[in-house]
């Protein structure tokens, strides 16, 4: 009887989940408001606003689609000449390929933002999401901009998560407290994901504000480490859509010590911040467009990390394997046969297959494990599927979901109906 | 206006269509009998024999994925050990993961069908398609093989064929005569798919048998340039099934001069090699599991045939693609999302997209074409997609389909539950 898969070890801070996504930290105020993008008519929610009351140190990480969106290329722009002091972002329009208008557009509504915060163009960063390929309907969104600053107020971050939310079912926010020092700081955030976990699906969108005192170097690194141990494990590399972005800013009005480079206070933080963005990816996943099951992919003892994640990453992307999950069916079968074109290097004659604890592959070969007994654990909505491949020590974990039929019809038809109407009423 | 996308060119020889698959050419006998492998009391035929009357030069291309069925294994060292005589090939299993066992029965195929024939095993290649992980209900076969020897006839493809076939709904099988010198060569083929176009998908087995006068040489040159422009092109680099196989036998029996290597007669033989390839994976993608739209996916203009492949492929691996082909939605948007994230060298600015001969896109922007007459494209049920990216000369093409909700039915419901059936009675 072979061990069962061993727990990841988990990064463990003292904190306190607590309420109030991206106005959790101190000296952040949000707001939404409703322009009417996608329908004039609509009465939703749909441009965001989130500011700090003093500077920030701000990091981010956009898609690496080469294909991109106008408001990515502006925030690229924007972030590397200057510091950030706002974050303006909506849904119904993604401005991208929409050639120079969408860059025009994308400037615009930084300028709009500045000249009512008093503050500089290139300290407001802009997000959008969408469909793509029409231009954005800029004037109803830049006569909504001195609205949205005159409604930013420190409990706001819940309308500004609605606004930038699309065929999102569920809100997605998380923030914690973690006592540090004599003190402590909060890092809360917001996200949008919906469509398919599997990456080329829908844009995500996430907006961290935390209120510790930390420098550019040390917050870039710990934003690396989380980006990557979180929504990288929801989103197969390269696979990102027109407008992913990923923003953090810090304030340094928390009441703790300034986090330095290898002190324990770095740790604190980069596990902190790990947490919520790790939190938003798998609300991301378990949102995904008509998804019914969570599923963790494990990678065990790969050559590589590399390795493990070719594997973790081609197991959560194969639509069989997907299907198999949909109808409930232990089918390792599917599984090892996604290992085996995974491009990582295996041997079959060594590869263990787990649903949950329970081993369905030894060895390359099924095992007695009664399927009875594995389809329990399938038939759960959230599970785990471990793959051990005995070859090395490295490990990589993706959280993936099933594709169900429903999948299928809302993006061929409900979803395909709408931008028809959209289209054909002119709306833009 | 922009030009049309210019037609692919294509490789013409004065062949005629005829009957017969893998019994076209002379000297070619198949049959096939019920050994009830995957279900005991069924009664389809399920084991399919292909024989040469004479010795052959033969030339296979196996699958690409790093788990191998056993009958992979054993026809990869048959065929590099020895001349070959006869294929052996069964549904209802794949023997694949099936360990030590699954070659001892691979081998045991081989053996029977040698022992009937006088010939040597290492002259018989085996192929398998089925379910994976489960044993080889070998003396259900091996009992039959004296019968399928007996049955041997030089009408015996369409039986062989339909041996072979799981979830396809329609039968594959292409033969052409091609005059050359005074009298004229034939090469015909039978081919199982099924499953998605899209490659981790299904087993895809294909046997060729021509009476060309040709060498090893030659005809490993034509099989590489055939299997690469028809078979790759439906087959994402990398993701073939564990059994995928083509086989082509050649027994020189025709009335034609010998094939010499740079002469007109090799330029006949690979496109006529390439034409019965082509024919028979278009019919693969045309029967799909559920698919309702076949889809031709042509990049120009790339700067190198690596990059026009990435693009290709990536488009017509994209779930939110393919969605849309199904719902007749012209979308224009996640193609070029999904050209943006292939991993190919692009300029946004500089990429048109068209549906048939309608542009959709100029320079990465939306033209004015109506959207009402792009639909009636993409509601035909085939049509082609070009993609040109402006930067260079080199194209692919790629065939492929949509997804639809039956697909994922199929592959989470139905299929599934035969599985279980079948495990749950101890079928085997």
């Amino acid at each position: 009887m072979a061990a069962k898969p061993t727990e990841e070890r988990e990064c463990r801070v003292p904190f306190k989940v607590i309420e109030g996504g991206v106005t959790a930290a101190k000296g952040f105020r949000a707001s939404a408001v409703t322009c009417g993008i996608k329908n004039p008519e609509a009465t939703r929610l749909d441009l965001a606003l989130i500011v700090s009351d003093g500077p920030t140190t701000t990091d981010a990480v956009f898609t690496t689609n080469k294909v991109r969106a106008a408001c990515v290329r502006v925030s690229q722009q924007h972030i590397k000449e200057s510091d950030t002091r706002a974050i303006i972002a909506n849904s119904g329009n993604a401005n991208a390929c929409t050639g120079v208008q969408g860059i025009q557009d994308a400037k615009a509504m930084t300028k709009a933002v500045a000249e009512e915060l008093g503050v500089k163009m290139r300290q407001v960063l802009v997000c959008s999401t969408g469909i793509i390929g029409m231009p954005m309907p800029i004037e109803r969104v830049i006569v909504k901009v001195p609205d949205a600053v005159a409604k930013l107020n420190p409990e706001g971050s819940e309308d500004a998560m609605r606004a930038i939310m699309t065929s999102d079912t569920r809100p997605k926010t998380f923030a914690v407290d973690v006592p540090c020092g004599k003190g402590s700081f909060r890092i809360g955030g917001i996200a949008k994901g919906a469509g398919m976990i599997c990456p080329n699906m829908a844009t995500m969108l996430c907006f961290i504000t935390t209120d510790a005192k930390i420098g550019k170097d040390e917050l870039h690194r710990s934003m690396r480490y989380a980006v990557e141990k979180s929504f990288n494990c929801i989103t197969i590399d390269g696979d990102t859509s027109t407008n992913d972005t990923v923003i953090v800013m810090s304030n340094g009005q928390a009441d703790a010590p300034t986090i330095k480079k290898n002190s324990p206070e770095a740790e604190l933080f980069r596990c902190a911040l790990h947490k919520v963005m790790l939190e938003l990816a798998k609300m991301i996943v378990c949102d995904g467009e008509r998804v019914t099951k969570f599923v963790e992919i494990r990678v065990r003892n790969a050559r590589t990390l590399a390795d493990a994640r070719k594997v973790a990453e081609t197991v959560a992307k194969s639509l069989l394997v997907k299907c198999s999950f949909h109808g409930c069916d232990p089918n390792w079968g599917r599984i090892i046969h996604a290992v085996g074109y995974s491009g990582a290097r295996i041997r079959e004659e060594l590869i263990d297959i787990y649903f949950g604890g329970l081993q369905a592959c030894k060895g390359g070969l099924a095992t007695k494990t009664p399927v009875a007994e594995m389809e329990k654990i399938v038939q759960e909505p959230k599970f785990t599927v471990t793959i051990d491949l005995n070859l090395g020590t490295s490990g990589y974990t993706v959280y993936t979901s099933d594709l169900s039929e429903e999948y299928v019809d809302f993006n061929s038809a409900e979803y395909s109906a709408a931008i028809h109407a959209k289209r054909q009423k002119g709306f833009a």
